[in-house]
Order: structure tokens, then sequence, then C-alpha cells
């Protein structure tokens, strides 16, 4: 088990005992390193936010910026590879560290993923089909791209969307001025609107050595732009969650993509009954919508990520049950957290945070639905 | 969520951001810190070692001896609520704990674990059996003690065994003077040795309101006097194996006993073919042969013990699939990390210990069966 102590870690395999240095510290960071802890494997936690729930579960922790160059090399000389947990760490202070350390997965998924026109064009590359869009830089880009999307459409800035911030709906011609000043001149991408039957996402990981590994495709259901509610496996054709995971595997080998990455998916309703896949969005780490995993599935998508960073070989993704459910606690909805561990179906996670603001993910809850025969 | 901020915690029921102390460092505490995180629970470790394991993974710790009083008061007025994850703490060290903040479970099964005599005597007042012995408190003791349980027989001290040291096997009268030497002058029971088909634990938990829960009863192999592998459900009759979970629950009943316990028996072969349950050792807290439930219970044994301790209901015991398996790795076993972490069968816990000293407990494997029928 000795890492640190004996020989400097390979650049490419981490031995146990060896530090996982990870951006951001959130949930996903937190959840990340209660994983590595179970494997051995020790995290060193970088993020700007005191209160940061992942702190509280690392070995180590640096609290900066992520434009403080001393920190960041500090940081690089402390850890054997770098992860990170949300996308919106700026592509400049992945690319410095790159310089010194592995960083799983790199600044090109990174960048790819902060720029929505960037990530529908990678889409398309792969033969991958997206909802119409064009990009828009001012009001009047925004009136000729009108002509390839229709109404209604959204109007999105093209970076550091999350959530359903920075967005605005377009319903008619009337509002277009009110949608472009919601952009507050940042660069925008406009997206038809589509109808679809529902939203699934992909969450998959691809190793050191190129393994591939999806879980069961999962359907998801949102409300005010946050997720609300997740089940595996999605109410889909099986033609159409197969085609989902080859179109994640695509994309996951067109970025040499080392980790977990989410892939969120439109299923429409074709015109002959078939259903058709719409590339939405694509995250370049762990998911809310795979928080699932860490029930019902043999491995959690926190573990898997891990072992893709670590460079160890994916862990087997199946689903333990018939049916698994994830239920995202939002604000005050974590409130009813007695409730919840008086239900012996219900598994809760709750990530420590203090401040039960409104629309902000407190916890969620993993209900497995065990297959009917297997019942004790 | 508010804890700390808001009012004091109330003495029984602890909310989520609450802080458990957990006195004792050792992968157990670890294994607990990680749980508690999981369910929104801080905790604070107070270990006298400067490499616990468990304080990479906690969100405060204390390295302090259990006499310094002024840290001992300190911790106390930090947490909401005291356990203790090994049965070697003093119960000085509890009891001055207890004047101050809840200790789950308190200093009473605690004495009564460290003392081999009381265990033995609290067993057979609850209509259990145990091997025959006698307390031995001199060489001469040693001549008399030996009538009450014949030969062979095992001279242990009554007090700080643990996994096979401090302990003596007579196998003939010559063996008496350097037996009661190994003793080093403590006092000591003389237990019968006994012929026994197997070796099972029962790890169970009492929740604050009195609700009783038992996990599968495991089945024990031993090497060198450690733990070698579990698997569970043991392979022993049905009626045993109640018998065995009833003698737990009085014993926890008459403890009144809050956390997750651990009762080591021995299944002897009676004249009649049938089982009989000797009681060898209880364990006032999480037990070795319960890891298994980390990857084969609904509830592991680390998240029972929490939601015992902060008041909460207990979880589901319930195994996952037909047969669970526990193999620990001791001192160089943990080298063939890389070959358990490619079989997609195995899921490797690692207890971040740098020196894998032989004979120490650097990690443990465990594997589930899956029921025939629900296998994909």
């Amino acid at each position: 088990m000795p890492a640190r102590q004996r020989a400097p870690v390979s650049a490419a395999i981490l031995p146990p005992g060896a530090t996982i240095g990870i951006l951001g510290g959130g949930q996903l960071g937190r959840m990340l390193a209660l994983s590595a802890a179970q494997l051995g494997l020790r995290c060193h936690i970088y993020a700007p936010e005191a209160d940061s729930p992942a702190f509280e579960v690392a070995a180590r922790h640096t609290c900066a910026g992520y434009d403080d160059e001393a920190a960041l090399m500090a940081f690089a000389d402390a850890v054997d590879v770098v992860t990170y947990e949300f996308e919106n760490v700026p592509v400049a202070t992945v690319r410095s560290l790159e310089a010194r350390v592995p960083v799983r997965p790199g600044s090109r998924a990174l960048g790819v993923a902060q720029d929505r026109l960037a990530e529908k064009q990678l889409a398309r590359s792969l033969g991958a089909a997206t909802a119409a869009f064009a990009s828009v830089n001012s009001e009047a880009e925004l009136v000729a791209a009108l002509a390839t999307t229709g109404l209604p459409a959204v109007l999105k800035t093209t970076r550091f969307g999350y959530d359903g911030k920075g967005q605005a709906k377009l319903m008619a011609m009337d509002g277009m001025q009110a949608a472009w000043q919601a952009m507050r001149g940042q660069p925008a991408i406009l997206e038809a609107f589509v109808g679809f039957r529902c939203e699934v996402s992909v969450v998959a990981a691809r190793g050191l050595d190129g393994a591939f590994s999806a879980f069961d495709v999962t359907q998801n259901e949102h409300r005010h732009h946050i997720l609300h509610r997740s089940t595996a496996p999605a109410a889909i054709a099986p033609d159409c969650a197969r085609e989902a995971v080859a179109i994640t595997r695509r994309i996951a080998e067109a970025l040499d993509y080392v980790g977990v990455l989410g892939v969120e998916f439109f299923v429409c309703a074709a015109g002959d009954g078939a259903e058709t896949l719409l590339v939405n969005e694509i995250a370049p780490r762990v998911h809310n919508s795979g928080h699932w995993t860490m029930d019902g599935a043999i491995t959690s998508q926190f573990e898997q990520h891990v072992r893709a960073v670590a460079g160890w070989p994916l862990g087997s993704p199946a689903l333990l049950g018939a049916e698994a459910e994830m239920h995202n606690l939002i604000g005050d909805e974590a409130g009813t957290w007695a409730s919840i561990v008086a239900d012996p179906s219900a598994r809760l996670h709750l990530y420590g945070k203090a401040d039960a603001r409104p629309g902000r993910k407190m916890g969620h809850v993993n209900r497995l639905k065990p297959h009917p025969v297997s019942q004790r």
C-alpha cells in the first residue's frame, strides 16, 4: 500500500495511497472523495468556497481561486492526478495544471462541454442528431437564426449555463429584444424548441485503457429546470437505448475521454412511431442522473470515475435490481429527512450543506425495486 | 438542515449537520465516518495516533491521549453524541465524557466487553451457554481452575485481548507455569478448549427507541487468530440461527445497548446431531464479521450504527443476494489490489494504511452472489 513514501507514482496507474486532486468542492466532489476513500485513495479538494461540502471528507483541501497560479502549482505538486467535478472550471486553469500533472478528463473535453455550440457541432460530426441550432452574437443574428430554428425556440448563452440559468424562451417574434438582453452580451446559441416524449441520459465511463462501460440508460424528469427524478432503465425502445449508448461511446472516444461523462438526450417520436434521439448536452463529469448507481448498480458512478482517473479497470455497471429511482432533495425538501430514514425502501444521501436555499441541491433519495422473483 | 447554527441539538435525535464524536481512529472509525458523511452527519474523531486512518475522512479530529482530560472535555463540547469504534478505550474516559454528552453505547457495555469474565457471566445470566471457565489470578488458581475446564484449555487475560494477543493454550499440566507467565501478572480467565463445528457471529443493532435488528448470521473462519473470511448466511440450522439472534437481543437489551454490537459464538455438535451455541465474545461496536453488509445488505453495519447513535430509525438489514462473502486483506495481501479491482465480482475496500505490517488489517474484499433467478 505504501505510495508516497516509496517511489514517485507512475504517471499512468495510481496505487492505493496515491492522491487524486479534485477541482470543485460541491456534492459531486464530496461523493467522489467518499468513493476514493473506500478504495484507499486520498483526495485533495481545490475549491474557492470556504464551506465546500467536499472539504469535510477529504484528506486535504486548498481553498483558493481558479486563477491563483501559485496555489494551483502547489496543488499540482501535491497530487498524482487531477480531475474536476463541474464543468465551469476555467479551461486555462486545467491547461496550466496539465503542464505539470495528468488531468483526466483533460482540457479538451472541458472546453467542448463549456460551449453549447462546440458540443452540438461535435455531436453532429459524429453522426448524432441535435435540435436545429444557430450561433447568435447580436440581436440581428438572432433574427437570422430564427430562419434555422423556427418558433418557439430557446436562446441560451453558449457558456456557463447550468440548471436553466442564462436561458430565454422565445415564443413570438416580439420577444427577441428581451431574449437577447437576457444574454447580457454573451455569445449565445438559438435552439429549436423540441417537443420530446421524454428526456434520457447515458452515464458512462471510459478507462485509461480505452475500455468503455455504460450504466443503464436513465429517464429524467425536470422541474423548474432542475433534475427532479431519474429512473433506470428508461422506458424507451431497446434500439433507442442502444443507440444512445453508442452515441455516448463515440463522443467519449472522439474526446479521448478518461472518466465518467453524462450525455443528455431528448427522445422524440418519429413519424412512423419510432423513437429518435437528439443530443442535448454533454457533461464532462459524474452526473446528477447517475446518482441512482450509488445504491442501484454494482459500481457507483463515483467509484467508476475514481477507477478511470486512477488508471484502474472499470467496474461492473450492472443494475442490482429491476429498477432504480433517484429523487433529488431540493431546498426545503431536505427537511423531510426524518420520514425518509423511517422508510426502509429509501436510501438517504445528504450533502452536508447547512443552508437549504430554494433551488439548492441538498441531497437525494434512492430506491431500488428488486427483481420480483428475488424478493425475500 | 442547519444544525449547529440554530438551536442546540436535542439530546435524543440528531438532525443532519450534527456531529458524532468517535473514540478511536482505525478502519472502523473510518468506515463509520464515511457512512455518517453520506447521511449528512459530521464526524469528529478522537484518537491518540497521528496517522489514524479515520482522520482523513472526518470533518474534524483531535489527536490526544484517552487520559487527556482537557482534550476530552473540548471534544465533548464540540460534538452532539459520542460513540467508540474499539473496545479498549478506557472506561474512565467514557465515564467522564458521559457526564457532559450522551455516549452510545455507554460505559456499561464497554466495561462488560472489556472483561472476559463479566462477558461470560452476563451471557450465562441470560440463559446462554458458554465454554466452561474459571477466574485465574495466580498460578495456584490456574491449577484449581483446571478442575473446572479440564484439558486442553486456553488461558487469556481478562482484559485487552484482541485477535489472539494475551492468550496461551494449555495442552498438558506441565505447561501451566509458562502459561501463567505469559499473562504477565494480569488477571486471567481459563476457558475449556471447545471443539466446535464452526464459528458464527451475530451483528445486530439496537436503536435508541429499543428497536432491534440483526443482519443474517455470519460464519467466520480465522487464520492465526485473525478473521480471514466471513460468509452470510451461515450454514447452520435455522433454529440455531434464530437462537443466536435471540441471545444477541437479550444481551443488547440487558445492556440497554444503543448501536451495533457483534456477538461471537461457537457452534458445537450436540449428542443428538443438533447444534448448540456457546457465547464466545461480545464486541460493543461494529464488527469485522459485519463488513459484508457494506455491499451485501440494504443497510451497512456502519450506517446502522450511525443511525442508532443519532437516534434515527434502524435501516433494513436484508441481504441483497443469495450469499455474501468477506475476505480480509491482512498485511501483504493488500498488494493484490490490482487483481481484485480487475475482478468484476469483487468489491475492494482499503483503509488507507501506509504500512502493510504482517497481521495488520489493510482492507477487505466483498463478493455478493446474486439469487440464481435474478441474474441478468
